[in-house]
């Protein structure tokens, strides 16, 4: 798997086009104020930043050299730059203008465990830092070396641990090493007739130990669960030692150290190995597209699908401001495809009284035996008949299954266009999800508001829940290029998160914490909440040596007798 | 709900009676050499206890009874003697034979959160000790005062933390208090069209405060899930404060703090409040009876089951040995049903080659609509067939479904005969489980003939996940009235749970570490495991001062600066 571009998502060769989709433009000009021939606002060039010396010592370096190998350590300025951040808008905001920060001195790649082991005991020996590194997809600032940090920062990527170690038929668990990337992990899966299920937007360029350390959820884990349920058992290499944790299925062991593990983002140890559920690859796979006439029917017909005897893969609708950008982002077409699209519309107003400005796109996925799939969408198709929806085939759901791994490029194409979007997901009750939408859209169009600006913002829901679902957001604004466009979008990113744990919700669904999310966490989950995470961290790192600041912000670390 | 027994188990006038059961007499005489009419070892009178003075200050007493009421605070010896254990074999034993121990000093009821916030404030501020106390079910030592401790203790019961608050229809989820008793429970959720669907074995007499500090499973976890899944949000009073974990569906949020304070065993607070999932009561209830061949093709048809499209809400198969032992304890019945018997028996044995000293009885529960309990049935009854079992229809289901909570009376029973019966539980993947089932039968009969007693060891598969299951052992023995019992018992259990961890098997899938697991917590969890929780309970309670020695053994407590 190749790295991607240094400030901006996915390969080298892969950009978002605009060109196949007519209605694009006038939609960014209408919403954002984009001109279609705007001027591009480029990243600079690689070769003009201004790359720090790497500030290890030669101690250190031949230290590290002996543990993984001399070919596994790299000083190289591409590597350290690319390694210094994930993909956050601040992180690609910052990297398109030069303003490197605090990068990494050093990056190495062991080859297995014992390197990881080897590398760790280095790190603490020398009072270094050490931040794994999977695909370098986090969006909440999980990767980055602290500002003021003076000690030496070795970025450990996992990428060379990538293999499928074992599948244990019998029991439908795979143990599969840390750093292989989605794309590969399937290839391995799929050739012995098995799947993880797991597929986060992310999924081309992310990593089984990243969806681990920051509790990842993927588009069919209404089906397969979250990352933190298919993780069973795992190996991680921490300052006492290498972590085992058998794949049993439940245990009473006290308060878990698995899902202490989960979520952790490289403070407790670095994940080598994980032991997670797979399924055989399903008979029949098919994702629908329904409309329902309003986001409130929408949303009940979510929840009244969570609470029947239907067991869906996908379950995701989206609000009239998204259900508006999908068509806008829909390729030319057919003279036929333009006729249907009428005929539907005619249809909707005229027969089911939609206000076609009101409507939202859903999307629901089902997999298994033929006979299951056919049980499944009946059951499921009373509930949205029920609720006013119209189904409207399997066009819609196969063409955003096959796209829906591209979204993170239009950042990159906005970016240059001069708009900064970004998303922000949450998750509460049921009950909560109507009033936690509307504070949020609320929140942000004040913000617009407030600052002058041309902002849009949208919403969907996925992953449903018994008790509740996933809320996301994606907002997009263009700053006014005289002031500092990444303070404006503190303030319309701070007011959502505000508006996230004033209603009940979370601070993330599945993003993580890192330092973009910190300061929310007590809100969250209560000041002693933090204290018991604080208590962890601090009693199995007291030295701060693994990925300090993420989670919670660090005290001085106490000095530590080795 | 009153309190139990204070030397055995359930209510005063509830006893396990074999009058009605005509096979049981000859099956323990023959498989313990008990006769039936065999001399009882009776329990001392509580009157013959020597109850030690407690040992509070008036200045604590005074200050407890100031933040819960004068009527909270207990000093009655029958009040600590009943707090001062569950509900193990050893607790049995020992209380039965007037060895007491270190009882706790005082046992006070909170009426609610405040006031229980306030006695953790006097307990932390006297240098106190504070074990909380839901139903006193617990048979892994999780609520004894260690030997050793000088401080004062208190017991906490949070028996009168009983209410249902609040259900969030729309949500489905109920905030409950944490004392409430099982039973209790139920009836406040049935009253309304809800359930929760956990049913421990101990579901009368445990609370759900207790079950998820001990992180419990019930008969019907297939279905509704563990009480790690059940519990959404949490409210626990902890040294920092009231800690408040939000009901949202899933977060990401850094490790877990819900999965920390689930299994805590009160270490790390006092649990006074849970936001639970709860459901409709359901339309259809059944669950059928099924006889297989032998054990390995129920394990088979198990896993199985779990691998396909149905999902039933319970799944349970018994060894051989166990099967034998229900058909022991079946009432005697009437002609019609002997002769009902007869004709089943020459069926399997003629017709379907069944050797009935093999085979094992199963349950397998379905809930839902009647249409879906139709299809499950009927896929399930595919799989069935495939491995060679034969369905026996709902009598026997009803009856283990009416009895279900009565079992643990029975080592009461055996007791005053003079044999010792206990439970050791555990969970693996499925691949694992036969080897785990071989390791524990021979290891405990290998003890049996090294102690030169009569012992019995019976099996079933409960609790079926997608990657593995729960298997629980129940076993007994006659020791020599010469010898010490406990000793034995020690040896027995011992060498059962050293088997689950060398076969790549849990200490426990729901019973807890207490004191009788701590010792295979690192063989299981491994040493860094190990060290994760001591890190976070010591950081949480440096002073050593919520229910100590649970877990992980507890180090000198630093000293504390207040």
């Amino acid at each position: 798997m190749s790295m991607m571009k240094w400030s901006g998502w996915g390969a080298e060769d892969v950009t978002f086009s605009a060109a196949d989709k007519p209605a694009l433009g006038p939609f960014l000009e209408q919403h954002l104020g984009l001109r279609s021939a705007g001027a591009l606002t480029a990243s600079v060039a690689f070769a003009a930043l201004d790359v720090p010396e790497p500030a290890a010592s030669d101690e250190l370096l031949d230290a590290l050299r002996r543990v993984a190998g001399a070919e596994a350590v790299s000083l190289e300025a591409r590597d350290r730059v690319t390694h210094a951040r994930g993909k956050s808008l601040r992180d690609l905001v910052r990297h398109r203008a030069g303003e490197l920060g605090r990068i990494p001195d050093v990056v190495v790649r062991p080859s297995d465990e014992d390197a990881v082991a080897g590398l760790l005991a280095v790190v603490l020996d020398a009072d270094a830092v050490a931040i794994p590194f999977g695909g370098g997809t986090n969006i909440s600032g999980s990767l980055e070396v602290p500002a003021g940090e003076t000690r030496p920062v070795v970025s450990i990527d996992l990428g060379r641990l990538d293999r499928v170690l074992e599948i244990d038929e019998a029991s439908r668990l795979a143990r599969v090493q840390a750093g292989v990337f989605g794309p590969d992990l399937e290839r391995q899966l799929n050739a012995r007739g098995w799947t993880l299920g797991h597929f986060p937007d992310s999924f081309t360029y992310s990593t089984l130990g990243g969806w681990i350390a920051t509790r990842s959820s993927g588009m069919q884990s209404d089906r397969f669960g979250d990352v933190a349920e298919l993780t069973r058992g795992l190996r991680a290499v921490t300052p006492t030692g290498v972590l085992a944790i058998r794949p049993v299925p439940a245990t009473s062991t006290g308060p878990s150290v698995r899902e202490m593990i989960l979520g952790s983002e490289g403070r407790l140890g670095i994940i080598t190995e994980a032991t997670v559920q797979v399924h055989r690859v399903a008979q029949e796979r098919t994702i629908r597209g329904y409309l329902f006439p309003s986001w409130p029917a929408g949303l009940a017909a979510m929840r009244d699908i969570a609470a029947s005897e239907a067991s869906p893969s996908v379950t995701r609708v989206s609000d009239a401001p998204e259900t508006a950008f999908s068509f806008a982002t829909k390729k030319g077409g057919s003279v036929v495809d333009r006729l249907k699209s009428r005929a539907l519309r005619a249809f909707l107003e005229r027969r089911r009284g939609f206000d076609v400005s009101a409507m939202c796109l859903a999307f629901i996925g089902y997999e298994g035996s033929a006979r299951h799939v056919a049980a499944q969408r009946k059951l499921v198709g009373r509930i949205v008949a029920a609720h006013g929806g119209v189904g409207i085939g399997s066009g819609p759901g196969a063409l955003y299954d096959q796209k829906k791994f591209d979204t993170p490029y239009i950042r990159d194409y906005l970016l240059d266009r001069g708009a900064l979007a970004d998303v922000s997901e949450t998750a509460a009750p049921w009950s909560a999800l109507p009033e936690v939408y509307d504070n949020v859209m609320a929140a942000a169009r004040e913000r617009f508001d407030a600052l002058g600006v041309k902002g849009y913002i949208m919403s969907h829901l996925s992953h449903s829940y018994h008790g509740g679902a996933c809320l996301y957001f994606t907002f997009a604004f263009r700053p006014d290029p005289v002031r500092d466009g990444l303070a404006d979008y503190d303030t319309i990113k701070s007011a959502i998160q505000q508006a996230f744990v004033d209603s009940g919700a979370t601070l993330s669904h599945h993003h993580a914490v890192g330092t973009e999310h910190a300061a929310w966490l007590e809100q969250d989950i209560s000041a002693p909440g933090v204290a018991m995470i604080r208590a962890l961290l601090e009693g199995v790192d007291p030295g701060a040596n693994l990925n300090p600041g993420k989670i919670v912000a660090d005290r001085q670390p106490a000095p530590v007798e080795r």
